[in-house]
């Protein structure tokens, strides 16, 4: 049992892995409920998913529940979702359920893993590949270099989708809007309306912009409506629906 | 829906959690490879267990796997534990398997908590509570205090058992070292051997002062012992033997 | 008398007046002179009112007086306030009076308490809550998780009226501006001008938003009018204004 | 109401304070509780008192209660001294009695400030004046220009007797043993005992360098003794058996 | 030779000062080169001036020369003024002369002093006092205040004139721009042209809104015009102008 | 072997070098690998070539590969000016051949100033000298004195042609954009297309403004062409393109 | 008046005064008043002096006055000095006057050039050049450098004498504490005695080290004498006992 | 040319450097001139060598001269090796001659890669693996972990020799004195002599633990030898004899 040994074990199956997924059919920015639950279903379909996560923790804002009690609430309709990553909800009132916050993300991030899809966590998207007005995959860096203030150039990522699950920042969008030279406009969530969010959040789970996807509270964000609370049925719903449209088109 | 419902929801069943949580058998910091395994045999074995761990982000270092390259490496002793698991390894050569390191960190992380076990992230342990020389509880506050340069007061935890999982640094021991006035000392970890780092860690996994014990790398930080590489098996087998001792003690 | 049990009185007695307070007839947006002062005639009025400050400290700007000279000033107009909280002025010259900004600062707090409103210290308001154009309430987090820089997801309350007592940036009414989607508009104060800021200062005490009153320097601001110097009047006056038209209204 | 003539108003007024609180009979370093109640008494018996405290706010740790949760605990012993401060307080269990945080420490401020002890918010005290081996004064100074890391030289005040109430940190105690040239040793807090640390703060409460009284929780510190919890009936009573200590010498 | 009184004999005479100086003829931003040079010529015509420096030296980027190496450039023009300050200057080629920049600096600083204008360092001018569309005083600050992030307000001064001496940033003239509601804009400095620069900058020199003068680079900033290099002629001769035009004025 | 024989012979040396700079036929602002290959042909034309580097390293982001993995890419069309320098290189696939990072900036490096250039490391260009709407040299500072938050005036150096090499960010042509006061527009780049990018890269390469040419990364940026993955090959032909095209005009 | 030519008369004139400064009589560290005082003398009597001093700005801690009043006193001792540099002092009471601390600083820089000593400011004084024992010169380097963190190599001065005037701090002696190799100890100051401190400095001030003396506030650091307060006579006295002793030495 | 076949060459070509390097003849700490120099002449005898380099740059402190003044200077003795290195050097006085700062460092690593040696930069060696109180190889992780505070393990690589060039710090010997648990002490460099440090050097390249050899400055630090001014000759010389000690021993 020598150390270079053990270095060479890490660094080998690592970089295979990742020379692997240099071409996949969808990679995915951002590791929370809604990432996740879009990489399990493609993987679970046979799809190569990649998903880059800028953090070296999984989970986005879910692990911290509301306030820092970790704790998450999910309604009725994510109930049967719940159930197939096995995770233990328990009735509150009317049509809400609570759950430990690190068990579901923990079932989530498994499960997932488990079906296919590859988590390349510390490593943050900073562009997008870009032809002919259509995503054609992801620029990606250690995110260390960022916080760092480092000058380390970035590697190119093919996808034949590119799916934008960061959340309130709807980064990959804001690059897009930035950077593509076309008119595609992000409007920025509005404030809290945890129903009407909710609603408009499966409308809002789309395909932007060719080739960009977008689940979660990215979609809301993109699309201007209302910010949900700390509830996260419709993530998940919203996750499963990207997964969707992705595999028709696909 | 409404939104405080939902606030209504999360903060009473944390609480409820909390409150259950302020009096336990076993009070673990650290939610590291070791500590969770230890929590997760405890539980199992009906131990009322809280895992207070400082960061938001559950796994210690093994999320990272090595410089970043996210696959762990354990070896053939450990392989019973990874399977207890559900943790799928791959042989590389000789006695050495590597592991997806998130996959490993998310089934462990699980299991721990469906054995019963809670964890409060974001919580660190600043002190312990001692009464005559024997360790009976630990000081708690929001890690978020500290990151702040909040002046805020802490709270107290009962423990029949403090377990140190928190790692190189061995925070706790560090703490008894200078706040309980006994002539209680850390040596500090001496540098990398990986074998034999992990033969002395078994040996290291102990009641190192009244009603304080101590695994994985923060025993061999205690007893001075040599630092493994990127390796887990014996972390694992750490956690586990803290708790038989435990369990034998309690 | 155990640690842990010391731990539950707090955390059991604090939660409940949260959980009671996640329902409220008024939730006002910082603890400085003119939130207090609108606060505590709300609640001698029997309003239930919840006051939200982001800092450790209650008190805004008051408790450093001027330049840190830990003197205040309030004119003739505010004198009976003054007394009425029971507060030592002394006359200056012409129409203004002196005091001593701690003994103000403690006796506008602890009236405004005994008066039943209740401040939660060191939790900030992130974003409000809005239905069909209207606030309905606001979304809160602990503060040290922005200082912090951690990814935790806020909580909502739900409120009949919302204050913006934040004074010179009036962020909650910012936060209406960027995030309601609606034509509102902040005007951002001008210089200073202590006597035509003062006279402004009443005028501009309004709901400027269905649903949201804004008072004391924030009032200023959202108008475009004059700043005032390290004068306290106005903004007492302010303060109880708001409490008036706020009582007609619920 | 010209501006400038608030600002005369307000320096003035401030000033002529600060010139005669130079020369003082009792400088006490640190307005948490036990400062407080130490000034309140001190005041009472007409001793002139000035207190300088290095923050913006008044109250140390109070304000924050426990983990950021504004209640706090007090024990039977305590309970006159609050009612004479007019504080109401609740029944929780055995002699436990649960405050409001804030409006215990508004309630505190006025008190003092009204029995005439003068506050010095935003000062550090950076030194002492030392003379043939017994404390004559204390050395001030602007925090802001400690944290703005500006080279200012500070000012002397004269005392008959200095107290050092700064909490954990016994920071004067820390400056003689540093700077007296004398053998004077501050032991350092031991780990939380609630108990125990309550019942010894009242004998560390006392004259531990010629001048120079300590009370509080830095009175534990330089004894060596047990840190209570989030309970405060020992920190008041200290702080009223050092204004009666002091009584007696002066 | 107590420390008290020392600490008496520098507030009071201090004090005295600053309160004699809430009321003045002029209020000088900057105590660079050119707001130097004016204070000096309206203190030697019998104006009260008063001098706000934000930075604890004076001098602004004189006493650095040009990247670092601490000597100046300045031009025959303003070789009648560095005489009557008594500096040494030496002749390099064709017109230009050097000097040393620190004895530059002194000796303006001490011939200004004398001359009876008082520097107040350590200040910063936060925003202009404003009466019906004419400046009316500054809005003055600790500076410490601001770079500790302490929330503290400001104190009010008394001017018939206010100078804009703050160099490249012309702070005044933003504040004015941003805060008076007025249609005054800023334009910016353009890059370098020494010669052009120079010419430019006597013209530029006057008064640009009601009651506010600008000279020195804050002149050229405002105007649009060309930045000189490191020299220092013109902005000499500025100073002197503005103080030309401001006695015209009174 | 005296101290300050050394110093001396550092001192003299480096500044006859740096005045002898201070007129030169081309100033260069950026020595990454574009910067250096202009350089390069520049000085090996018998110019006078200074390049200023901001970073004590030079080669931009060559030295970190793509993601601190130090290898780089150049395509065929490279491989003659690869061979010019000496490096070695490696087919790879197609028209890609390999590089070690450090091999190929040392080899520009050393090469560049072999062939006359000189390079400053440590100085940034933070303005442009202009006359008459053309570009005449450069003002320079120590990068130092900015990342120190220092006041230190900068230096004028007259160049002929000025030649914006700084990468993406196009920072010289961003400054003629704010400060020449012209219609000048820096487009930005647009996101990664490897293939596009490149092709454009020639073209882009050009006198942008009088007197200011522009090269590698910064000329696609000034022109909104697309941005080249970690691929060296069109950055040297734009260094070598941009040389011919001063030298036409010299 | 072209920039480069202007650039060139700032390089050149002030490189030759380094260049002719690497080899000095005395090298002092620090430009506050001791260290120009001892200046003045030494320059007077026709000794080639070089001060060297961290900050930009001159004058150690005497501009801000204490805290951040500027005014300053001295005792009646130091009169006549404060007369020879023609600053203003007015009786305050006993043997003490006050003076405007900036006229004073200013008045002891030009009076200290005009002596003769060149000031080198930002340049910082990291190491001693010590040759068998004895001090043969300092090591410096440009103060940026440390506060950027740049790994730049310093370089040497040669100097008959070096002096230690870097006051609480006692800088130069602290590194022949720890460089040395020798038995050299500092105490350190102790608490503040104004009178028996202001006593001790003339005493203090000396040879402490073959080659090195200390004079001001160093002096008595070094000595573990009392701390002055807000008094500069002693200062100011020390300054010029050290030139004193040296020139019989030199 | 796609970008992602670009990013499969990069990774791939590195990561078989790496792998190929976790089991190296010799492992070398720093990449500043007496390390490369030692690397090249391993090199250069058919060694195989690893350098590990914490920064992104390569030269230590080689290419900013001295005072960033960016020349250096040799003594005679080195000329010879500057003149294997192919680099222009210039007699100044006596047996000193000067050289392009930048010139030299790039001539000496193109030297030292061609030779055979592969430098890793951006990795810092964080431990030392030891066996029976052998230095058996260097534990490596990525410094942007470090930097970016990131919890990520550290990987092993086997090296019969380990070489510290780390400089005046001599990591890798104050690694081994806290962590070895033998009695192995660093005694810190002594103030600057460049004499007779530079003649101490050769002395004190030697191997100073098993395993571990130390050359330039790190030599001097570790005996206790004075400090060199800015020359490079002994440490060049320095790092030729570790490689012919080095030699011997494999």
């Amino acid at each position: 049992m020598e150390e270079h040994i053990i270095s060479k074990a890490i660094i080998e199956t690592y970089i295979k892995e990742l020379i692997s997924h240099l071409d996949v059919d969808v990679a995915i920015a951002g590791a929370g409920p809604s990432g996740l639950t879009c990489a399990y279903y493609l993987a679970s379909a046979g799809k190569k998913v990649a998903i880059f996560e800028r953090h070296l923790k999984i989970g986005g804002g879910m692990p911290a529940g509301g306030m820092m009690f970790n704790r998450i609430v999910v309604q009725e309709e994510a109930k049967d979702i719940m159930k197939e990553f096995g995770i233990r909800i328990k009735k509150y009132t009317g049509n809400l359920y609570t759950a430990d916050a690190i068990e579901t993300i923990s079932a989530f991030t498994l499960k997932t893993i488990k079906a296919g899809a590859k988590i390349f966590n510390l490593i943050s998207v900073e562009d997008v590949i870009i032809r002919e007005k259509k995503i054609a995959g992801v620029v990606i860096n250690w995110s260390a270099v960022d916080i760092a203030h480092l000058h380390v150039d970035p590697l190119g990522v093919k996808a034949k989708v590119v799916v934008d699950a960061t959340g309130h920042d709807s980064e990959i969008c804001r690059i897009v809007e930035k950077k593509s030279g076309d008119n595609f406009k992000v409007t920025g969530e509005r404030s809290m309306w945890a129903e009407k969010g909710e609603r408009a959040l499966l409308e809002n789970t789309k395909e932007v912009y060719p080739g960009l996807f977008v689940c979660g509270m990215a979609a809301n964000a993109v699309a201007g409506s209302h910010r949900m609370g700390a509830i996260f049925g419709g993530m998940i719903l919203s996750g499963k629906e990207a997964s969707s449209l992705i595999l028709e088109k696909l």
